[in-house]
């Protein structure tokens, strides 16, 4: 399983994922699920996947094949808004498809990528897109600042009660960790290392992935803070004085 | 969508479910899914039913039916202890299964019932089993106290980061509407009102569900507070200050 968010802020936009990869409980990887395509000055885009691994890195791979095209239709770095990179992916995803599903298919498995895909390309704001498994895609809006992908139901909750448009990246970042923290607590199949790439608006600089393990001091203390404030907040509450079953 | 949880307690036992049956977004009814079968100062049993609606009143159908045969092996006010119970409960599953289960395969619907069954019978502690659509069961204990069936995710973490086997029963009552509260926000196929039943150990007393609703002062109160505390826990909390995107 896999767990990924991505956020869409006035400030910019973060892209965070997990990196544990499983076939079963006997076979346990850790792969990052995160790249990042750059032109210092001109563009940044980012992606996280979630889904089938060999899915996910063959359309990597595609998409790393269309930048040596160049002024190619499938050429990442050519193409001249975030709207014709997400449809970039999708044929990536698309080819891949026509290429592979028929054998998955054989031996019942399905064929699945969704992927996250953000950045910002220079004259234009930061963007967002969630991409399906069909090639198509949906874009993040100040109404809806946030995807998720993979295993998303656990991390939910802190993000719909704390996230806006309007959050700081810093934020962000921090319930992104909270996020993740409860999905971890819940699905063996989401673990730590987290990989946070976090871009500030019109920056247009090479984006570094933080790398959030185990034992990062920061998300260690956030994790041990919440988790005692949600315990001393719940206790704080009164208990229902319902009659039916009083003594 | 239904969501229903079940917690055994050294004090007792809470069974809670909420009450929206939608077959789609046009078709948005309230059905109770919880029936208590008891005979006062004997036994106390109840259930709290998800999956296909059909299903589950034929069950309970089935198992009123049982009711009349006196001393017949699906008769729950017959059988010795809450294991043969539940096993009832599984043999009631598995016939309307055989009546029902090819004629929803015509139609591309599945056959599928998830049930919490619990309560206690004069010589035997509470127990709480969580009853497959296969008819089989596995039953709580001190180490796994509580079992949730339907939308089970969003509402997860506060059970796992709250509830132990030592919570009071108005300690689990308090937790349970929190973790309604999450799923409600965040999948609108759960709804309220929610029906709660506590069972206070070795009461072997008629068991009322109390039914919460939306205007409940109780559930309004604690709603309000644990949102705003979460929110103001997340605000005391640091950001994190990694170098990588400071201005």
């Amino acid at each position: 399983m896999t767990y990924c968010v991505g956020i869409l802020l006035d400030e910019g936009l973060l892209i965070a994922s997990d990196s544990r990869t499983s076939a079963g409980v006997d076979q346990v990887a850790t792969f990052r699920k995160m790249t990042v395509f750059d032109q210092p000055g001109e563009r940044v885009l980012v992606m996280a996947t979630a889904g089938n691994l060999a899915v996910s890195q063959a359309v990597i791979q595609y998409l790393r094949d269309g930048l040596r095209t160049e002024g190619g239709q499938d050429n990442l770095f050519s193409v001249p808004n975030l709207f014709e990179a997400a449809r970039v992916v999708g044929r990536a995803i698309r080819a891949i498809h026509d290429e592979d599903a028929a054998f998955l298919r054989r031996h019942n498995s399905d064929f699945n990528a969704s992927i996250l895909f953000g950045g910002q390309i220079a004259g234009e704001r930061p963007r967002l897109f969630n991409i399906y498994t069909a090639g198509n895609f949906i874009e993040a809006s100040e109404e809806t600042p946030y995807f998720q992908i993979g295993e998303i139901k656990y991390g939910k909750p802190i993000l719909d009660r704390v996230i806006t448009y309007r959050s700081s990246l810093m934020e962000a970042a921090k319930c992104t960790l909270l996020s993740f923290d409860s999905t971890i607590r819940s699905n063996l199949s989401v673990a730590p290392p987290i990989d946070l790439m976090m871009y500030r608006k019109d920056s247009l600089e090479p984006a570094k992935p933080r790398t959030v393990d185990d034992g990062d001091v920061y998300f260690s203390s956030i994790r041990k803070y919440w988790g005692e404030s949600l315990r001393r907040v719940f206790a704080e509450m009164p208990n229902p004085d319902w009659p039916e079953i009083r003594n």
